[in-house]
């Protein structure tokens, strides 16, 4: 399998990347505790993207394993998840934190949200999102208890954990180092940090 | 509370009404065991919607229940949840049904679904959805296991259960009675009812 360089992706900001079909992306979660929102386009058509709920559908489960296919809202494959060092607690239920959730949080002056960072990752590959579509929250722990209350738990993963996933059809994708430090959603120091990724071909 | 007209949603079909901040729709599962996919859009800006998976992050519980205040994707307000007779399992997981979907159950020739029936709603009062978003399912009953799992449960409801939604501002309501017969969600015998609605003041 050939690597080509590492790229980072800094703390509180979003990237994208292209990827070809049978290529993969390889996302490390460098120091551990950190959140990474990510996104799928198709390439030929940014309307079809990865899309949680017609994954849950799909799957008949609320979060994605590896071996799982990642379906687009046009029920495609849109990524294939091989891998996964960490003990798999992702989120598919939260949406991207925005400038309304700080807002709403007290914030009253800008704060970084991963909502602009899908959008400003994409303008820089000359690229327009039509929307933000729910992402697939990486390493976000929300459990989920009986009576359906969630929590925002704090990441399971640790140091250099990582995720593979390949691409089934050419594709952008998207991730934003959530830049959430006001909940423990990137561990207890709240503290956001950068991650890596490698395109895998 | 001034009631005017009954208004019939045909089985398999999507209607849409225009409700003013204030007024109420009260949306009657008649013959007891239809799902109806449910959107609401600002009327000012059809970019601002009923988000499921900001609901979510709002509620911090899966499922919203009567009394609970239903938000966009800004996070703010459209609806009020005012009541809800039965017995509260609605679904905000899965994603609405589409030709897709059928496809994929074994459906070769055009099978009505309730994304073109959103679409066909708002075209019906001269508007046109920017996208179809995640509906509220009301009244389908998708019970979420311990590991995650979900299942595609028979509604719970009785003929004649309603809930009550009040605008918060002025927004567009849509439903569609769900047409999938392939699957139980819209009862044992998998078939498609029509239900009514009334805008109250």
């Amino acid at each position: 399998m050939a690597e080509v360089e590492l790229i980072t992706v800094p703390a509180r900001r979003g990237r994208a990347a292209r990827l070809n079909a049978g290529q993969a992306i390889k996302i490390v979660n460098t120091h551990g505790s950190q959140v990474v929102d990510f996104w799928a386009f198709s390439a030929e058509d940014l309307t079809e993207f990865l899309s949680m709920e017609h994954l849950r559908a799909t799957l008949q489960r609320i979060l994605p394993h590896a071996g799982d296919a990642l379906v687009t809202n046009r029920r495609r494959t849109i990524l294939q998840f091989e891998e996964d060092t960490s003990p798999g607690m992702h989120d598919t239920l939260m949406a991207a934190c925005d400038v309304y959730r700080y807002a709403l949080l007290g914030c009253t002056a800008y704060h970084d949200n991963c909502t602009d960072n899908l959008h400003a990752a994409l303008r820089q590959i000359g690229l327009a999102a039509p929307e933000c579509p729910a992402p697939l929250n990486l390493w976000m722990n929300i459990p989920v208890g009986q009576s359906g209350r969630t929590e925002w738990g704090e990441p399971l993963s640790k140091p250099g954990d990582y995720v593979v996933l390949r691409a089934a059809m050419n594709c952008i994708a998207v991730m934003s180092t959530c830049p959430q430090d006001i909940l423990p959603i990137n561990g207890a120091a709240c503290t956001p940090a950068e991650v890596h990724y490698r395109i895998l071909s």
